[in-house]
This record gives structure tokens, sequence and C-alpha cells, in this order.
């Protein structure tokens, strides 16, 4: 009997991290979850990582040398010749050589993506991308982060990540943003913005159930609690989510007309929780604001994997890294 | 001595088109010009072409056999699996399905390609792209129209050729496209936007150099022109010039955000009248509007190659699509 090799993918996300151990196949064998707490420090939350990949590896009761490595996408770019995150804003990181440090601990091959890149790839090798040609991944989240798979690859600048949709301007002399410049399409168009105008909705009396289901704290306010508003009659709260949407299907609606892409996936907590309502905005403004041949040949959809879209990628991605794709 | 293989390319231009023979090693042996007159129907500017191409090859004196193919930028969208034209709105052509058609009657292999993927394709090669990983040429004129080589291909999407910078949204609500859509790129920085507000300005008494030397008809308004009255200190249109470039800055600079070129050429008849200038406000938008960590790594270019950038592109891709690059 040949010995199978198992694939480790780790996402770390601005609250928990999660791993998950595949077989070469990629099916599922072992998860782990941890918080993330970024507010301890680098050295505290990679020690937490190491701590996560060890156990995880440990309950499947697989031998080291079986392990062919193990993928991560962290919350920020990445530089993809070393592996190391330029920034990662939700953790306090900057140049931080991730890969490098792991690599020292683990014994074992590693590779750092950014999160939406590894997630985007995840749905196209096993989600709702179907290995198409060019799939892009939009996920709306505290920011809006962007991904594009292309010819079977992600799409990267020759050092850094890209894809940076979130920070297309959106809004001439708009929001601030978390990158220091205004008017970017995640200061209009992401969770967050939308958290910011429904508490202020809620504030004004405009949203009755939001006020309270939840208050006006920004921290109360999930994609679920958004969900609950507008089912319970907050027109408000379905404008606000409506408009946002718009903005993202214009953004989307200029990639279309840049590059042509096979399918466009939506992902995320919010989109889960608001399916039909965003998906229907989206698809209207690409309708209305990217060229007709090329708007004609788009299919827009809903992410199928969740959770695990990041997880699943980032282990496929150090598989074919280390050539078993 | 083995026999050499010469490889046609032509720009068909909405007032001109251009043929020109290179050798093997892309020399160029013979061109010549001829009016397109598009107002006459497809029939007679097809017609033209097919003379045109003969008279090329008939100059140049080489056999019709040691003709490898021909290249032919078009200006319009076109698919790129049959290379038919699916719209030239300067030539008034709808699906036409030009490379059938001239296959036919020129007995040589054909190759139809978007204009300004075939003049990005040839300062790619033989230009100012350096044979770079990502290369994106703009080129401002009546519309704008954009064009992408990565990994050393044109970027098309799986159908039709893409990059329609021309109409990414630049202002919501804002002018009137040849599109018939709203506040595309194009219609607020074109070299046709720049020329009706220079009129406009010219009609106000805010621009008397450019009122002297063409008046207020936008036929007259070349390029050149404009640099004329700038240089003879008609601050309006310096203004006006200084917006357009800015704007289409922003829309390069989201570019950047998402697909982190390398080098971006810009060319045209208006960045060669204005080239300092137009560099300038492009350069600052994307400093100021692209993340700073991929702003950083693109460089900025006027086109090198001027009319001979779509021949040769159009002439080296023909040579790469038959197996000869």
């Amino acid at each position: 009997m040949s010995k199978t090799t198992y694939w480790l993918g780790v996402d770390l996300g601005g609250t928990k991290m999660l791993a998950a151990l595949f077989t070469g196949k990629f099916k599922l064998l072992v998860e782990r979850k941890e918080k993330t707490s970024g507010q301890d420090g680098a050295k505290a939350v990679i020690a937490r990582l190491q701590q996560l990949i060890a156990d995880t590896v440990a309950e499947a009761g697989i031998p080291e040398k079986q392990l062919g490595g193990i993928g991560l996408g962290v919350p920020g770019p990445v530089n993809v010749q070393t592996g190391a995150v330029i920034s990662a804003p939700n953790l306090g990181w900057h140049n931080l050589p991730l890969q490098k440090i792991l690599e020292r601990s683990c014994h074992s091959p590693v590779r750092v993506f950014n999160d939406v890149d590894a997630g985007t790839y995840g749905e196209f090798r096993f989600g709702t991308g179907e290995q198409a040609r060019c799939v892009i991944g939009l996920f709306p989240g505290t920011g809006i982060g962007g991904g594009c798979v292309y010819d079977g690859k992600i799409f990267t600048g020759r050092e850094n990540s890209c894809f940076e949709i979130g920070h297309m301007l959106a809004v001439p002399e708009g929001r601030l943003c978390g990158c220091g410049r205004h008017g970017c399409l995640e200061a209009h168009a992401s969770r967050l913005a939308i958290a910011a105008d429904s508490a202020a909705a809620a504030y004004r009396g405009q949203a009755p159930a939001l006020l309270k289901l939840a208050g006006t704290d920004l921290r109360e306010l999930k994609s679920r609690t958004l969900a609950k508003s507008i089912a319970a009659g907050d027109r408000a709260i379905e404008d606000i989510v409506r408009r946002a949407a718009r903005q993202l299907g214009v953004a989307a609606a200029s990639i279309v007309n840049l590059i042509a892409p096979d399918i466009i996936v939506l992902g995320g907590g919010l989109v889960e929780a608001l399916e039909k309502l965003y998906l229907e905005e989206v698809r209207a403004a690409v309708m209305s604001h990217a060229m007709p041949l090329l708007a004609d040949r788009v299919k827009i959809r809903a992410a199928q994997l969740g959770d695990h879209a990041s997880v699943l990628g980032a282990a496929a991605l150090v598989a074919e890294a280390r050539g078993k794709p």
C-alpha cells in the first residue's frame, strides 16, 4: 500500500483561525478552530497557530512524514515570492516573514496566500467556480476582498498578491477608508459600511426592528441581524444593503469590461445571509454598467463552500506548489 | 538558401488603413496607406482592403507562397475564436466575419485582432513594453482603447476581446457615451471629450489662441492643435487636458489595484502631442489612487512605436498563431 500524502489548510482570520486536514483527494479528515486574539501580538498569535497546526495533525493521527505541506490564507496582501505577509491590518502585522517562521517550526513545506485568493481558488476547484477559465471571487466583509483565478492560477503581480477590488475608487471625495484614502469601494459597500449606515438608521428611528434586535453598536450588527431586521420589515436596512450591493456591482461591471470573466463568485457572511437580494442587485448593476457583449457571458453566483473555501483552496494550492495537484 | 517567411500587418482605422510587410525578423520591407472611407459601406471598404494587401505584397515583390500570414487590427471588439468583428462603430460594422472573408480572397492565413490589443502587443514585443510579464496599453483617441498582454499573450475573454477601459464607469450619471450609457471613462476623458470641452472654452473666450488656430469645430481640434494652443498660453485648455488625464489615471489606478501590471504604456496622438503633461497627471493619479505597494512597482511610459505599433503587433501575432514567433 502506497503512502497517502495529506495536506493542511489554515484560514487565519481576524477573529478566528481554522485548520483543516485533507486527504490527497481533498476529503476532510479533521478540522479545528482557535481564537486569533490578534491584540496579543504577532508572537502569541504565531504560537497559537503552531499549536493549532500540531493539534490538528495529532488529532488525525498521521505520521509527520505524510504531511505534504501546509497552505495558509491570511487577511492581507502577501509577497508571492517569499510568503511574507506585507500587511494584515486586523492583526497589526507588517512585513512578517510568516512562511519562513512556520517552515522552521513545522518541518513541512509552507505556502502563504491571501485569504481571498485562497477562497477563490477553493471555489474554483471544489465549489461554484466549475474550473472555468477565469473566475473572480468577491467577498464583502469588514473590507471587500477580491481574487481571480485565471487559467487555473491565482492572478498576482510579479511580487505581490493583487485584485484589491476594495480599494477601487467608487466615490470621488467619498468616505474615509481603512487605507487612509477616501471613496474606496469598501468604505462605501463593505459589511462594515452597511453596519455603520444601519446603526445610523436605527438611531434615527428608521429601523425599529434592528434597534430592538441589536441597538446601535456596530459590533452587534452581524449579517444575520441585518437579515432578520429586513425580514421584520425594516425597509431602510433593505435600501442600505441594496445600495451597497449595487456599488459592488458597478465595480464588478468594470472588472467585466476589463477582463471578461466567466464566473463571478460572491461570498462571505453578508452574501450568505442575504443571498437573493444581494445577487439581484449585483446582477442588475453588471447588466446595466458592463458592455452587453461581455455582461451577457458572465455568470454571477453565490459561493458554495462557506468557511471551507479558504482552507480547501490553501490546501490545494500548497499541493499544487508541491507538484501534487 | 532557405526561404524566408514574410508577415503582413494591417491597421484598419476609422480614417485610414495602413499595411506593412515584415521579414521573419520583423524588419519593415514595404508599407502602404489608403483611405478607409467607411461611409461607402463594408463591401467597398473590404475591396479597398484587399487591393491594399495585394498592392503591398506586389510592391515587395515576394512570391505569394512566402507570405506566412496576414494580421489585422480593427477598431472594435472581435470574436477571438472566429475572427469576426463584433462591432466597429466608426465603420458601421456589426458581426462581420472579416477573417473568413479575407481568407477566401487572400489565399493566406488571416487573423483578426482588436487594434489596441495589437498595438499593446507591438509595444510589448518591440517597443517600450520590455516583454514584461504584464503590460497594459491605454490609448485615448476618439474613444479610449485598452489592451493587456499577460505572460506573453493578449488577455481576452473566452470568446471576445476585452479590456474595454473606455467603458469603465468614471462619473455616476455622467456624460453621454457612444455606447449609449452615461458616465463611461471615454465620455469624459477621450480626445473627443477634450475637444468638445476645448471648443466650448474657445467659444466662451477662455482659449483665445485655440479660437484663432482652429475655431470651434471639433473636426479641426486635432491633438497638435491643442498642444499649440497650450504652448501659446491657453491655460483653460491645459486644465481640460490635465483633468482628462487625471480621470484616465484614476481608472489606471483601479487597474493597478486589480491586476498589478509591470508597465502601463500610454499611446495615441494626444499622448504624443502632450506627453510630458499627460504622463505627469496619469502618474500622479495612479500614485494617489492605487495602493502604495502596487503603485510603487508600476512603470508608466509613453508608447514608442507610434503608428507602427498595431501593424507590428498584428504581424507578430499572426506569426505566433502560425507557430513562428
